[in-house]
C-alpha cells in the first residue's frame, strides 16, 4: 500500500535492526485518515471472503480493527491479554502467546459468546514478526469452531519468519507493507 | 442518548450493585454501528469546542475514540498503562491512577511529542465512576500545557461521585447515559 509505505518512511523510526517505532501514527497517536485508507485496503483484499467478524488483540490492534470493520459492516472482538497466573475462565477460549520482545508468556482470552462456529473470521493486527500473537488468535478461532478466513497485517517484518510460517500452513495473509530490511540508513520494502 | 440506553437495558448485565457488564457491545465485542452513533453524539455535544485532539486510555477507550475522531477530523492519542515500578521516561507525561476495582495503583503515560500547548483536548472514555482515570488524563493534559476542553463518557455511574467531582471543578462533562441505580431488577437512568 503506497500511502502507508510513504508514511512509514517519513514518520517511522528505526531502532536497531528489528525495532520499528510507529508511535506517531499507528501505536500511540492514531492517524484516523490513514486508518480509514488501510480499512478500505483490507476490505479490497478480503472482499470475496464473506467476513462475519473481525478479531484482534488489545491494545494496538483495536483502532485498526474498529475502523476497518466499517467497510466490512461487521462487529469486532478483541482478545484480552491476561497474566498467565490468572485462573481459567470456563466461558472463555484461551491461548498462550510467547512475546520475544518481552521474553514472557501471556494468555489471551476471548469470551465464548462472541465467536460462533458459523463465523468467518478476519484477524487484523498492527505487526507480524514471529507470528506468536497471530498463532494465538488462530488457536482461539480454531477452538470456537469458526473459520479463519484470513489474516490482515499493517506492517510485516519480512525478515522474520512469521509470514512464511502462516502462509505455508495455508492461511491467506495480506500485509499492507512488508519490510524487507531496515537500518538507520533507511527502510527497504519487499 | 436514547439508542444507547436501549442497548444497555437490552444487553447490559448487572452484577451486584455497581458492576455493569457491557462486553457484548462496548468492552470486548464492539458494535461498530453503535460506536458511530455515539461518535456523532459526542461531536454534537462538543461541536463548539474546536477540538484538536482526542485523548483516551487503553484498552477499552480506543475504539470509542477512534470512531468518534472521524466526526471531529482529529488524531487520537491513547495513554498507555504501565506498571508503577517501571522507571520514569523523560519523554513522557506520567500520572498515577488508583483502580478501586483492582485495589491497585498503575501509571499512565503519554509521549510528550503528542500533546502540545496549543491543543484543545477532548478526553473520551467508556465508564466514569470514581473519576480516577479521568483525573489521571486531566493531569497529563495539564502537564502538557494543553487545554482540557471537556470529557465525554459513554456510561456514567451517577451513583458514584466522579461526575460530581469533575463538574464541580469546572470541567464540561458529557455522559451519553447516566445510570442512577441498578440491580438485578433493572437499570434506572438519570
Amino acid at each position: 500500500m503506497k500511502l502507508l509505505k510513504e508514511v512509514i518512511v517519513e514518520k517511522g523510526k528505526v531502532r536497531g535492526e528489528d525495532v520499528l517505532k510507529v508511535d506517531s501514527f499507528l501505536n500511540h497517536q492514531l492517524d484516523i485518515n490513514l486508518l480509514n485508507e488501510m480499512g478500505k485496503e483490507f476490505k479490497n483484499r478480503f472482499k470475496d471472503e464473506n467476513i462475519t467478524k473481525i478479531l484482534t488483540i488489545e491494545a494496538s490492534g483495536i483502532a485498526i480493527a474498529a475502523i476497518a470493520a466499517q467497510y466490512f459492516n461487521v462487529p469486532v472482538v478483541f482478545a484480552k491479554k491476561v497474566e498467565s497466573k490468572n485462573v481459567d475462565n470456563d466461558n472463555a477460549y484461551e491461548s498462550k502467546v510467547y512475546s520475544f520482545t518481552k521474553d514472557k508468556t501471556y494468555s489471551i482470552r476471548v469470551c465464548k459468546d462472541y465467536l460462533n462456529p458459523t463465523d468467518n473470521i478476519l484477524v487484523l493486527d498492527d505487526f507480524l514478526a514471529n507470528a506468536q500473537a497471530a498463532l494465538g488468535l488462530k488457536d482461539v478461532v480454531d477452538q470456537s469452531g469458526a473459520n479463519l478466513a484470513g489474516i490482515g497485517i499493517v506492517i510485516e517484518k519480512g525478515f522474520q519468519d512469521g509470514g512464511k510460517l502462516l502462509r505455508e500452513s495455508g492461511i491467506k495473509v495480506e500485509s499492507l507493507a512488508i519490510v524487507k530490511s531496515m537500518s538507520t540508513d533507511g527502510i527497504k520494502f519487499a
